[in-house]
C-alpha cells in the first residue's frame, strides 16, 4: 500500500509518500508545496489542490492521509488551513482515492504510542520507522510522513477506524 | 451577468442565481443543498461541491460569490464551513469560473448600505431588490441571494475590489 500524507497549509503544504508492506515502512518521496502570498487566496487554495493531485498521480498512491485541524488559538489561521483541507478532500474524491483526516493527537499516538509527545519525538520516530539517516526536512514534510504512517498503522489494526468506508 | 451566490454549510448550503443587467436584479432560481449527518464528513464536502458544480453548469452562471467565514464563537463549526468553502473555491476554479469571497459585513453593506443591519433587514432588502412578493425561503437561500447581489453591486462600482483579478 502506498500512502500520501499531507500537512496542509496556505503558504506551505508538506507532502510525503510512504510504502507500507508487511508492517514495514519505506519512504518514497517527500517535499513541500509552496504558494506565494502575492497570489489571491482563492488561487492559492486551487493551486495547492492541483499540485497535490499531480503528486498523487505521479506516485500512483492508493490513499491519502491529511492532518486535520479541530481547534486553534489563531482562528483566522485555522480557517485558512481548513479551506485547504476542504479543497484537498474534494480533489482526492474526484480522483476516487480514499481520503482520511487524522487529528494531530491521533497522528502522535500512532507514530509514538504517546498522544502528548513533543514535536521532535514524533519526527525522531518518523526517522526510525522510515530507516532514514536524518530527520526529514523541512518540518512540514516530516509531519506529512507522520500522517502517512498514521494511516498505515490504523489500516493495520483491523481497520478499526472505519477506513473501509472512505472509498466512495 | 448571471451570478451564483452561496451560503456555505456542511448540513445546508444555500444557493441562489441572480441575473444582473443595467443595474437591475432578477431572481433566476434558488434552493438548498443538504447532506445527511449519517454520511462521513469527507463525502459530504465532496457532494456539496459536486452539487454546486451541477447548479453552476445548469444555469450557465458567469461568476460565483461565496459568503466567507472569518471568525466564529463556535470554532469547530467555523472549521467545517471553511472546509466547504475550500472545496467550492477549488471546484469553481476547475470550471474556470471567477469566484470571490465576501464577509457577512461586506454583504450586509452591499445589500442594505449598512454593515450592522439585522438579518431580517437584509432579507427584506433582498426581497425588494429582486422584486419578489415574499422573502425567499429558507434563510440559507435568502442569504445566498444576498451574496449574489453583493458580487453584482461590487462589480458595478468600477471593480473596486479587484474582481478582474479573479479569473485565472
Amino acid at each position: 500500500m502506498r500512502i500520501l500524507g499531507i500537512d496542509p497549509g496556505i503558504a506551505k503544504t508538506g507532502w510525503g509518500v510512504v510504502d507500507y508492506e508487511g508492517r514495514r515502512y519505506r519512504p518514497v518521496s517527500f517535499g513541500v508545496v509552496q504558494t506565494p502570498s502575492s497570489e489571491i487566496l482563492e488561487k492559492r487554495i486551487h493551486n495547492i489542490a492541483m499540485s497535490v493531485a499531480k503528486i498523487a498521480q505521479e506516485h500512483q498512491v492508493h490513499a491519502i492521509s491529511i492532518e486535520d485541524i479541530f481547534f486553534a488559538k489563531n482562528v483566522a489561521s485555522a480557517i485558512g488551513v481548513a479551506k485547504v483541507i476542504g479543497a484537498l478532500i474534494h480533489q482526492m474524491l474526484i480522483m476516487e482515492l480514499p481520503v482520511h483526516l487524522f487529528t494531530p493527537l491521533q497522528i502522535k499516538q500512532a507514530v509514538t504510542g504517546y498522544g502528548v509527545a513533543e514535536k521532535h519525538q514524533v519526527q525522531e520516530m518518523v526517522r526510525i520507522l522510515l530507516k532514514m539517516e536524518k530527520i526529514p526536512s523541512p518540518d512540514h514534510a516530516a509531519d506529512s510522513l507522520a500522517a502517512a504512517i498514521c494511516y498505515a498503522a490504523n489500516s493495520n489494526f483491523n481497520l478499526k477506524i472505519g477506513l473501509q468506508e472512505l472509498r466512495i
